[in-house]
């Protein structure tokens, strides 16, 4: 986050209006200041005052503040006994709450919520639906013409069923019971942010409630700051999955930030990249990627043509190359526990099941993969038949079958063969990015091109790290050797699952 | 920390750079890379690799690398059973893992060490001194003429004595017991950096051992970095009474940094004035305060003789200042909990009671104030009687003695006349702060002009904050009134008490 907190009402940092105008200039026109894991206490009137500062600071830029709703507010600072949505003086006390928001923010645009997820409290707390619960928020802003993001993203680690296949279990029986100023929020793909996933069941399923989508722009899963990614790439698959114009479903679109302290904003250059492409995506999802990828090559380095079509071929590329690496063929959660950097399909011990790797590769002695066909937990079948053909593809193979390790592929090769070669290959397209910025060094500012020069460098080291411990860990489960030309390195097994990250991001640093 | 830890060895900042250079630039010459609540991974290969690349950027700047020593690294990277320092495989390992650092980095400088101090595992663990500790490591690093650093800030829990004796009572017998290559490094006071402290009374106390001065540049008790404080003033206080010449302890001195992310390097422009004045002062501790503060204003802002009278003004007043507003006559620790920003005169809960402010300030319905003469703790006995003169000073007062409420001051007020007057006295002089400024406007780029004219506004609502919850809190002891002209406000003590500040610096943000 960007926000000085502490600081603010008094201190304004002069990047915050830096930050309102690059949003205005590709079309984002909202901004939720918080995380979801929402803290009560942002909410009153010592941080409604820095809220209204800022808020005054975007209006010009038409860019509408939003806020995170922790559901047990009423009870944190409130002083009530209870929080469930349908008690008349916890619906009284957010109409009396939101209507104190509106008096420092006149046009203050509403709640997101995370409930009921991932030790957040919510509605069922009292037994009751996530509908009860966004219904009685959406009451509280709907005189103000504020709205409610009510967040799909749930799972019971108490449900012994696919991960997958609860958003879509818990929301789509509440279709058209939300009321009308609720957006049900759902992630592009139904586990989370993985670097490919098949589009989220609920696309489609929810016939009459407004859905949002709401994208990754930073890379949780993909290598965070240190790697080469264009996004657009991914969104794009989703958004065309979910075949928006035909159900109709999408009326926003919202992505988690990448954006922080660092001078160019987004740590990796190329990051500035996935915030522009959300921006330009959100205003027209039909944009075409290359399109987005050409028009942010010209204005962030040149308008030589050779140029720009070199540096756009390695954003074009760049998804497919950290698939191939981290999770090809449909693979998905392998990566570190604790950190979501790096690989790990080795975790198989967490509070959670559903957080372990194994829970989601299954990989044994006569296959891999998750069985989410009928003969599996049928996750598939959440899908009308039109999408279903959908993820008849190879890329998605192992997301939706348990597949024998000799399992013929297309190529001609077997399965295990075909996996490791995908890691393989992802390590020499890295090493092809490589070359190709560095035939660039004349065309490129020398401190950009240094920047860039070395992160790609890290790029190579990580697809190394990927494809090394993925393939040695699952060669304990095929014992079979390794297809002629894949190397793993010098190293054995042990190695990788030893290695520890303190300071990935996302970790708490320890010293 | 500026390190990124994470990106490092392959991604090097070019900050990294400008961060040596500026070093050299103020004859600073060493940098230890890490904080002193130490991580054992720091000094297994994979870190290492990145501390090369660090050490190899900074050599031509003459800025050597130190790295804090985890005393239990023996065991957690080590496989040993034991981190016992008179072990003979403890030893060896040092002696080894000392080798294998110096193959990374050849002019290594050494370690510092935190050691049975607040949590930090020790000697003491094995019922070794600190010196049985210190020496130890020395020995491994002396054949490549390596120091340690060995920190005297330890205090335990379970001596139920004065916090402020603790450190002179444990190393005072262990002086001429440490190796040639080690520094035993005080703190400036003897409590942990707060706004004003008397020397810290191992100065002048150990004959024989070299001892080191450790400043806090960074503003952990002093407003952080939204506070105008200039420490020169504050350091040269204990450097003046530590009468250094004399004792010829002095070997080194060496800071807490207190440079980030920021653009500026330190949040707060006038901090850079304390990166500055550290330097000038570790180079020569004669040079005078103004001196600094007129170097650094022409060297920052302008030559222009009026304005650099002016803002030299603002900076050598600015300490007392603080001290006025925060902690006046010798008060100290009444900070909050948790975080260690703002007052919190009230905190009298922890997990020991050397933790809480009571235990500082001990008001009472008969006075305030903590008795270190020979009725009360006897701290003052730990230095020599012509040392003991240089704390007869009211601004001391309350540091060594418990005072009555009544007790007359030099200035003819009762002392609780005296209390309130000071704090009311300090808001008014961050009034005078601003309006200084203000009058500068026309000499003063905008961006820098409005930087400091909004963290001012800041200082003065913080600077009120002070007065007013600490002045209401201490009222419930004397049961005074308040003497003509002094305010505080509208509100009453329970709001101040109720505060939250879930954004402090320290303190790990909540969403």
């Amino acid at each position: 986050s960007i926000w000085d907190w502490h600081r603010l009402p008094q201190y304004v940092d002069p990047r915050y209006t830096d930050y309102a105008r690059a949003n205005a200039s590709i079309g984002i026109n909202g901004t939720v200041l918080t995380n979801v894991n929402a803290n009560a206490l942002l909410i009153t009137p010592m941080y409604l005052e820095k809220v209204k500062v800022l808020a005054d600071l975007f209006r010009p830029y038409n860019l509408k503040v939003y806020l995170t709703a922790r559901f047990s507010a009423p009870m944190e600072i409130g002083g009530l006994k209870t929080a469930d949505p349908l008690d008349p003086e916890v619906r009284q006390w957010w109409k009396t709450k939101v209507d104190e928001i509106y008096k420092y923010v006149p046009d203050f645009g509403g709640f997101v919520v995370k409930a009921n997820s991932e030790g957040q409290p919510g509605p069922q707390n009292y037994s009751r639906t996530h509908a009860d619960g966004a219904n009685m928020l959406a009451e509280a802003v709907a005189p103000h013409n504020g709205i409610v993001m009510w967040r799909a993203f749930v799972y019971d680690s108490n449900v012994p069923d696919d991960r997958a296949k609860q958003a879509y279990s818990e929301f789509k029986p509440l279709d058209g019971k939300f009321n009308d100023n609720v957006i049900v929020q759902v992630k592009n793909g139904p586990i989370d942010f993985m670097p490919r996933e098949p589009v989220h069941p609920l696309f489609g399923a929810m016939k009459t409630t407004p859905l949002m989508m709401e994208l990754q722009i930073t890379q949780e899963y993909l290598g965070q700051a240190t790697t080469l990614v264009f996004l657009p790439m991914l969104w794009k698959e989703n958004i065309d999955q979910a075949d928006l114009k035909k159900s109709n479903a999408l009326k926003a679109i919202c992505g988690v930030s990448n954006i922080g302290n660092d001078r160019n904003w987004t740590g990796h250059l190329f990051g500035q990249s996935n915030w522009y492409g959300f921006g330009r995506l959100a205003w027209d999802y039909e944009t075409s990627s290359l399109e987005i990828a050409n028009d942010w090559t010209r204005m962030t380095f040149t308008n030589n043509n050779d140029v720009v079509k070199d540096i756009s071929w390695m954003m074009i590329t760049s998804h497919e190359t950290v698939v191939k690496y981290m999770t090809p063929l449909g693979l998905h959660h392998i990566m570190g526990a604790n950190h979501h950097f790096g690989p790990g399909p080795w975790v198989s011990k967490m509070s959670r099941s559903d957080w372990t790797s194994t829970y989601y590769h299954k990989a044994d002695s006569l296959g891999i993969g998750f069985n989410r066909t009928s003969t599996g937990s049928n996750a598939i079948e959440q899908y009308s038949p039109e999408t279903q053909k959908k993820f008849n593809d190879e890329k998605f193979l192992l997301w939706f079958n348990h597949v024998p390790w000799d399992h013929k592929m297309k190529s001609g090769q077997t399965l295990w063969d075909e996996i490791c070669t995908n890691y393989a290959a992802g390590v020499e397209e890295v090493k092809g990015l490589q070359k190709t910025w560095s035939s660039l060094a004349s065309n490129i500012d020398a401190d950009r091109f240094k920047h860039v020069t070395m992160l790609l460098e890290r790029q190579k080291d990580e697809a190394e790290l990927w494809r090394n411990s993925c393939i040695l860990y699952f060669q304990t489960f095929s014992k079979r050797a390794l297809p002629n030309g894949v190397d793993t390195g010098n190293k054995p097994l042990e190695y990788y699952i030893n290695l520890s990250y303190p300071y990935a991001p996302g970790i708490r640093p320890r010293w």
